[in-house]
């Protein structure tokens, strides 16, 4: 029997490697949720074949009917796949299921942006060679549907600038450091002991996650080529209680943003991306997103400021996203289509790579907190560093207690300035003999 | 030569009716746009034609190569034009140029909302006979891709909940007046000057318009026929100063939310519908959507809360909406296809009547000002009235000068009760001989 005829009697078979947490909600969610997929696709979705390495584990999942083996290739292989599901999670193993699976023929849904901020290029071309879809809303912002709001919903616009809560794990960091006054080690433990981090939590504390998310974003916003490690990333390794409380008497929230700007010039347009801890208005929408949600406001010509926002991770959520995606395929699939919309939102040979603005061109209000000897003069000589290069003061407070005993914090916050300028001045003031510790730098973004 | 021929060389033919402001956004984006979309698209969509019985006014649009006269007939009937956009507002001249369009075999966009809540059934059955697209995302939220968002986005999830900031006009009037303590007829004129209100503004104010959006918001979130007239609406004319500033005192804010939820039963399921005032929690990212914006909040089983924000009028926000509509069918076009999804997220068949659920059953805190004589033992006589009933109260607030000399204001917030009761207690106290004016009542929506 053909596949097409086939599936308008029994629906369209999917096959899910990796099933770990996300895997798991993908089968709860087809399961549970099947009456609502029929209904809205006018036939099922059959998940019918289930890959993995552990075997043994509980998932709370009803396997009736479903074969669950450790054979990803012969999953791949098994005509009643007509869809793969990839959840490995990682670089090489996940690159090559996802590059078997097309070149088998099939279609792809993941939620691996490690994997498509990496190895990207070469698994859309092998999908497009292949006439493949490869879909992968789950990558971004969980649950959210932004990738659909970019490439469709968005779509008659030049989008301007986005801004986004990208990583729930800092988040939730951020909002409790914020709430509580804690130090990011008793927060951070806090969260592993939850499970909102991971053990090793540095993939997400240093902005390592967000930076794979916001290459896809802005790819997809500005139809352009843009390798995550050429990101500027910071974490939020440097924060202290202090921060959270001179951010909120200046009138601010401090939150991990990725930001992606699109600034048009007269030697032709260039790419801003970057990603830091920042300092938003506390009346802003963002700063209202708290603990481990996800948000991203898209700026768009035509639009004005639009925002999207929820769960960023977590096992249903997720599986909200991969199982929408799989809808979408299995639609196409059909009809014998597939490529109805680029996954990137232009199509891949538009792709142009453009050139990105240096960080030092950045022109923005900042946040400095100096730890210094507390003794006479010190004050003068940081803000005569400032004045030296032309850096306005907008606010200056000196608080007692650094982290050292007998030093002292001064916080500054600056009228809009170049960022080189800044780090001209923060490079001399460090180099000052008065002065304790390296000095943290947080940007302004009022627009966010 | 074929449609589909000469469409790859020369793009999509567009003809738009109805040349007002949101029309003259459409060709604004159409122009202005045309990189952007071409790019994404991979074709270009041209306006071929449009159709409005003003061919005077200037709408600073480059007309070039654009055939304008005031014979929608002809342009429904001109073979250049594929698909159709309506955008004459109103009902019954919106209702004859859509289905003339959908006999013709046009696929229609439209962003009339009050059209699609009145003649919907017999546009989409027409549509669906004929193998033409409807869409309409510009309909409700503006440019908010919401629509999208509940067909496709979330479409694995049972949607359990959505409140949304659906009405432009009158969050603009709350926003103002909580910001100023100013009347509403001082905000509302103001409004109307600033052109954020029509001269008769009961159409936004009276909650119709947002009850017109609920009715296809809850359509496509439930899979269920709603009539926009069987929603319960009240609009915002009974709100005074004192209620803004009684509403933060006990923790909210006053918007005016179009609400639907699925009430799952043992008799099987219901649904609640209602468009009024509400209080909800100052914390809420709702209460920060101030202004003109729009903000729908969905809630699904697997990807628990999330939230869209836009503007939710305007002649480029709407325009951003159209486009992408336009853009989606042209693609289906270009295919040979139609009828992806279906324009109500769940095909036209499997649209249920479900019982709605009557108000009285609601249980909720409830916000209670009365407007009584200042006389020694009114207060008593009012709090008697509600704890003969079994309605607790939270707080209870006397002040003096309500709009009456003489008269005071007293406001109760209640705990949770249930709506019968409450109204049972408010019909009795405003026959009370002390009781000068009708008691206020505003629900507390704490999930919002």
């Amino acid at each position: 029997m053909s596949r097409a005829s086939r599936g308008s009697e029994a629906g369209v078979g999917i096959g899910l490697i990796g099933f770990g947490t996300i895997g798991t909600g993908v089968a709860k969610v087809l399961h549970n949720n099947r009456d609502v997929i029929c209904k809205r696709l006018g036939f099922p979705l059959r998940l019918v074949r289930i890959a993995d390495l552990d075997l043994e584990s509980e998932r709370g999942v009803d396997l009736g009917g479903i074969q669950f083996d450790a054979d990803a290739a012969g999953l791949i292989a098994d005509p009643e796949v007509e869809i793969v599901i990839e959840l490995v999670g990682g670089y090489d193993v996940a690159r090559r299921f996802t590059l078997d699976a097309v070149a088998a023929g099939k279609p792809v849904v993941t939620a691996n942006k490690a994997l498509l901020a990496v190895h990207g290029r070469e698994i859309f071309e092998a999908a497009q060679q292949q006439g493949v879809d490869i879909a992968f809303e789950a990558s971004v912002g969980g649950g959210i549907p932004i990738l659909r709001a970019l490439r469709e919903g968005l779509a008659a616009n030049h989008i301007d600038s986005l801004h986004g809560i990208l990583n729930g794990t800092t988040n939730y960091v951020l909002t409790e450091m914020e709430a509580t006054g804690e130090s990011i080690e008793v927060v951070l433990k806090r969260a592993q002991d939850l499970g909102y981090a991971e053990a090793d939590p540095s993939f997400d504390v240093d902005g390592v996650d967000a930076a794979h998310k916001l290459a896809l974003l802005a790819a997809m916003a500005f139809g352009v080529e843009i390798h995550f490690d050429e990101i500027h990333s910071e974490g939020i390794r440097g924060l202290v209680p202090l921060d959270f409380e001179m951010a909120r008497e200046f009138g601010y929230s401090v939150k991990l943003l990725g930001i992606a700007k699109l600034r048009a010039g007269e030697a032709g347009d260039r790419i801003e991306v970057r990603v830091h801890p920042a300092l938003i208005p506390r009346a802003s929408l963002l700063a209202s997103v708290d603990g481990a949600m996800n948000a991203v406001a898209v700026h768009g010509d035509a639009v004005g400021p639009t925002l999207y926002y929820g769960a960023g991770a977590g096992e249903l959520p997720t599986a909200s996203a991969v199982v929408a995606d799989l809808m979408e395929i299995a639609r196409e699939l059909r009809r014998g289509n597939s490529g109805r919309v680029a996954p990137l939102s232009y199509p891949h040979a538009c792709l142009e790579r453009k050139p990105l603005v240096p960080l030092d061109e950045l022109y923005a209000r900042c946040y400095l907190r100096f730890t210094a000897v507390d003794r006479p003069g010190v004050l003068a000589h940081i803000t005569g560093a400032l004045g030296d290069r032309g850096i306005g003061i907008e606010s200056v407070i000196q608080r007692g207690m650094a982290a050292s005993a007998g030093a002292v914090s001064v916080v500054v916050l600056t009228h809009a300035a170049s960022e080189s300028d800044v780090r001209g001045a923060t490079q001399y003031i460090d180099g000052l003999p008065d002065v304790e510790a390296p000095t943290l730098l947080l940007r302004v973004e009022e627009e966010a």
